[in-house]
């Protein structure tokens, strides 16, 4: 996940040195479905498995574990190559995906009109503040990677009182991509669950979670208006700003409890 | 650049309480070229003439002010409509782009080898590390909407001695489009300049830069080891983590002197 490198320090005061540093690695990812090249993500070269699968769900590409006949990843050239059970090219995929995809990360529904079909999260799963935010310390000292080269977001999946998944990348989107990737490889539930994230919320990044089914995000740092509105048009719980015993709830806060 | 939405804080000390707070905005802003759809760029509205101009200049549809015929800009329906004085479609730029770019964000263009043809940055500028980190606190302190919203990142223009340019966006990609946007309206040179960013410096924010020419990039936070790997390749001198009196360069240490 990190590169150790020869690199020079200036300091006002010291002047100039060498010495070593650790740097994230940044590897492009391809990713082909029955023969067609569909992305090359720039990801952190980690969980790749998980990466594309997630990848090819929240996109639209699949919408289950048994749509794929085979998986094969190739750590060292880094390459995933999907064959599906159904043998659609990707161009009717894309095609598809226009048409029929209501929640993906197409640029079609960007009009909240466009939400109209696309179904809210229906989770009556409830979680309480002091754990939420007693998993988020746990999340912050897992986060090695960020620690060390300061480039990395973090995403973590948490069912009631654990972390249960946690994910790394220099991408935030892919970070999410390897969680939801890893969601449906082991088949998991989505409405019993809840995400926690290092970096910011914005509308993709809610549209994802929706996708999968997750009721409750959670992240150290801010939303945008849109990932709001988005939250409470599909009924998803939004906390940001979650740091020490404090948090801000942005919508459906019904399903984060304080028992102050 | 934001707005005022009512939220719930929940403290583990205090409970629950109603309040205001603001949140960065995000919109969906459209991008057409001689009428057909090219992009939607989830992005805080503001400078979107300079956001629409230097997303075309990086991902190679112009390469100049002089490409464009007309530029319609409307902040209300947040879209930009273009037509080139050469009227070729954007299928055909596409299709163009991939086979002549060396420098733009594209995907087929993460092979090291084929950077080979993509010319290196010659100029000669100097900075001294003294005034880099002066620039760099004034830059802090006008990044306002962090401040009051926790979201959004920041890119500046400098020359020898000053910010010349500012902009800030919920994207890092968004906020230096609007810097190179900028350059291309006002027709500003690029060899003389360097550009100040809070956030991490990735593969695809290199190359925009090295496809304007600006020497000298300086960021707040970590570049990746593919951004370092370009760097060096292509002569761009690429600082990280600059702050208080202090900063790491990975490549090309030659342009930013320190008199300690």
């Amino acid at each position: 996940m990190f590169e150790e490198i020869e690199i020079k320090r200036i300091s006002l005061k010291e002047g100039t040195i060498s010495l070593k540093d650790k740097v994230a690695r940044e590897v492009p990812f391809t990713v082909k479905l029955n023969n067609a090249q569909i992305a090359t993500l720039l990801a952190s070269p980690s969980k790749l498995k998980e990466l594309a699968v997630g990848y090819l769900y929240v996109e639209g590409f699949i919408s289950s574990l048994s749509d794929i006949r085979s998986i094969i990843v190739d750590g060292k050239t880094f390459t995933a190559v999907f064959e599906t059970k159904n043998k659609i090219s990707a161009d009717e995929l894309q095609k598809k995906r226009v048409i029929t995809s209501g929640c993906g990360r197409n640029i079609s529904f960007y009009n909240f009109e466009d939400f109209k079909n696309c179904p809210s999260v229906k989770s009556d799963f409830r979680v309480e503040a002091e754990c939420v935010l007693s998993l988020m310390k746990e999340f912050q000292t897992r986060s090695e990677i960020f620690k060390e080269t300061g480039g990395v977001h973090s995403a973590a999946l948490c069912d009631g009182d654990k972390i249960i998944d946690f994910a790394e990348d220099i991408g935030r989107h892919n970070a999410v991509d390897k969680i939801i990737g890893g969601m449906v490889l082991r088949g998991d539930s989505a409405g019993d669950k809840f995400l926690l994230l290092s970096g910011r919320i914005s509308s993709e990044m809610l549209l994802k979670t929706v996708r999968i089914g997750i009721p409750i995000i959670i992240s150290r740092s801010a939303p945008t208006d849109m990932a709001v509105r988005l939250a409470k048009q599909l009924k998803v719980s939004l906390a940001g700003f979650a740091r020490g015993s404090r948090m801000n709830i942005y919508s459906e806060e019904r399903r984060i409890s304080c028992q102050k």
